[in-house]
């Protein structure tokens, strides 16, 4: 008999490999952080021994969230600048905003509250992207949280670094510190085309394509960025060499036939954020179209500023309604494979398919389970589609990252909520009173 | 010294009349389940004796949202017909399997189910439209829920009543009965125009004139919706006199200027369900343009067979993102007046705006109560727009409908949630033998 470390028994198993399937009545086994096995309760029960078994029987199991994209730090802005457009959004209030306060304390108790966010909504890893990296990679870390960690790349001076060349520097010193963690990895974040000259982007593919790094990049978020000049955005990236595997590109709201083409050929993943693209008046990414090319679609919130909360059940309905009114809900994208988008898909995006985003075994144990058993998910006819549409982020009652119950009962196991609620606190009050100045 | 019932004391009250307004440290005093008095929390607790005191030191108090629009007993079909077309969803599933059980026991249950969907996240006024009518508004009662009763107008036979005629005699009779009743109304509710003849029309309208009813309709939800043969659909309710301040008009996706002008000039009420839609393949209807011409919008989940819960927490953040979203973010429709749609516009599309959607002294006490204090609303800037894009119906701590306390501390009070999720579960068990059958 096998000896384990943890068994969780479930109403339903959903195991996102293959897509579409549904357990019922089924367990896992975690042994070491991973997945050991996965099979009907009675089954399991009588094979293997476990050290501690954990009954869920109104729940459904799935692997946790992936959120493929988010600025997490951006948690103590939260609904600080309102204001209409994107552009104004950007340039006269986000930034400022954050350029007046950024320091390692504002990432540090913004990416915390971020986590914490994250995690009792279900997501157990989200790709980042902000300056003080090494912050937001040390604050992962030691929450238990699996990230990939941006390594920012800007041209502009900035409190984090000078220039494009020593954030690369910066980054690269960080993706070492890193290699051999069991949570962190890392991803080359060149901010926006827009905002990059050819010389810095070259040199960021270099490096990706000399460590095998991810690069995550914002493309084609609003129409002006679709054009380089002369040039389609997305030619100028093919011309550069930075159309491959390891690009993610995020948002592509604004893209022609070309552009997805392009994209589907080189294997370039996608984060969709249809919340904040919407929330900023960006509009909408033609995801179906993506579908129809093959493209892996991951999902992301983008940050707290412009959403306003890092759920991803909240994104993964807006995506899912958004693609049915669209495309007169003959896109062919059901609940089952929106959770793939919001699983499996966001860690291919971020370099980690192999090793998360499935109840697969041999991958970490990182997953969420689900109560349904409130008023506004029963009866249960499609558990995917109560998930998609209809289950909200209290409903989450257990989450585990490499096999460690990071929320049990619907609250944070090892992150102090009163302590965090009195931080962001304080920096609203700094914050306010320099607005107000 | 006055005394009252209960002085309800919270960091932040948003009374909505007037628009954009949040007190600090504020209160309300309840008599006789009326809005006694608004005030500083300091003021009214040395003016005024209350019975009981409610301390809410990091909660937002409103007004109770108004679900303008539901078919409260489909939540027994939550999830069961989640197939592509709305055509197809309308004819070929949730019609069949409502027909095959549609009865009084049927109608109760589901309601039910629905009340405590909608009392958990907030909601303390439903528009409802469902066969028999009596049992919904028996159902509503009992709970104590504030609703107005659609009385069904159809032409063919149903299991309720044979003809357009039987609807109309049976509803009226409903209406005489429930006439003194302070919590549940009536409306005449014929279903849909492309469903009714003119004559029955007619019929409806001098009903409704002669006894100042409102009536609800589900209008211009499809393409095909919008004409009635040769005519615009509007303009045949306009030649048959429907067009009025007595009309609430159901969806309106789709609409051409003429349409829009010639509601705006008869005082018509607009519901608007982003959320069912989206999810049917309907597209979404021109709000911005609605509110232009000073139309009242209210908001509606419509059933739960197309939405999937009836959250209007859910609703109004579908509706502001998809507003920002395709209006370049320039729609001039900010959080503050979002909740105005979710409460007193709904109220006035009911015909019930001088009694209920918004904190003033002698309308009923119709309020919910969200907490603020968790992770994804923190830290607060903006009040209106945390509640609009961040806050969960979990954080809805409490729920009054003409001063009776239904929800307390996030529980139902009054209806038993075990009992509600038992008999839910019998229904899926029938409804599904017959699916495999």
């Amino acid at each position: 008999m096998d000896t384990i470390d943890t068994l969780i028994c479930a109403r339903w198993v959903i195991p996102i490999e293959p897509v579409g399937r549904v357990l019922e009545q089924h367990a896992v086994a975690i042994k070491g952080g991973r997945i050991a096995a996965i099979g009907p309760t009675e089954e399991l029960a009588r094979t293997v021994r476990a050290t501690t078994v954990i009954e869920r029987p109104n729940h459904v199991l799935l692997p946790g969230f992936v959120n493929a994209h988010t600025h997490a730090a951006m948690t103590l802005l939260r609904g600080a600048a309102e204001s209409a457009s994107f552009e104004r959004w950007l340039q006269t209030q986000a930034w400022p905003l954050e350029q007046r306060w950024i320091d390692a304390e504002y990432v540090r108790d913004g990416t915390e509250l971020a986590i914490a966010d994250m995690l009792t909504s279900g997501t157990t890893c989200f790709g980042d992207m902000h300056l003080f990296p090494e912050i937001v990679a040390q604050t992962a870390a030691h929450a238990h949280m699996r990230a990939c960690i941006g390594l920012p790349v800007v041209e502009r001076a900035t409190s984090w670094a000078e220039s494009a060349g020593e954030c690369l520097e910066k980054g690269l010193r960080l993706h070492d510190e890193y290699r051999e963690d069991p949570l962190i990895t890392t991803s080359l974040s060149p901010y926006a085309t827009w905002a990059l000259g050819d010389e810095t982007l070259i040199r960021v593919r270099r490096a990706a394509d000399e460590l095998e790094l991810p690069m995550t990049m914002h493309v084609n978020e609003t129409p002006e960025d679709a054009l380089s000049g002369e040039e389609r955005t997305i030619a100028r990236l093919e011309r550069l060499g930075l159309l491959s595997p390891l690009l993610t590109a995020v948002h592509m709201v604004h893209v022609d036939d070309a552009d997805i083409e392009a994209c589907a050929q080189a294997g370039v993943s996608i984060v969709h954020c249809p919340q904040s693209n919407l929330k900023l008046g960006n509009g909408v990414a033609p995801v179906a179209r993506f579908k129809t090319r093959d493209i892996n679609v991951a999902l992301g919130t983008d940050g707290a500023a412009s959403n306003n909360d890092l759920s991803m059940l909240d994104e993964v309905r807006t995506a899912a309604l958004l693609a049915r009114g669209f495309h007169s809900a003959h896109v062919g994208i059901e609940a089952h494979e929106w959770l793939r988008f919001a699983t499996l898909n966001g860690a291919r995006a971020l370099g980690l398919g192999e090793v998360i985003g499935s109840l697969t075994p041999g991958k970490w144990a990182d997953m969420c389970c689900l109560d349904l058993a409130r008023v506004h998910t029963q009866p249960v006819y499609d558990v995917a589609a109560h998930i998609v549409f209809a289950a909200s982020r209290d409903q989450v009652s257990d989450v585990w990252v490499a096999g460690r119950a990071l929320v049990s009962e619907s609250r944070l196991t090892r992150l102090d909520e009163a302590d965090l609620l009195a931080r962001a606190e304080r920096w609203r009050a700094r914050i306010t009173d320099t607005r107000n100045s």
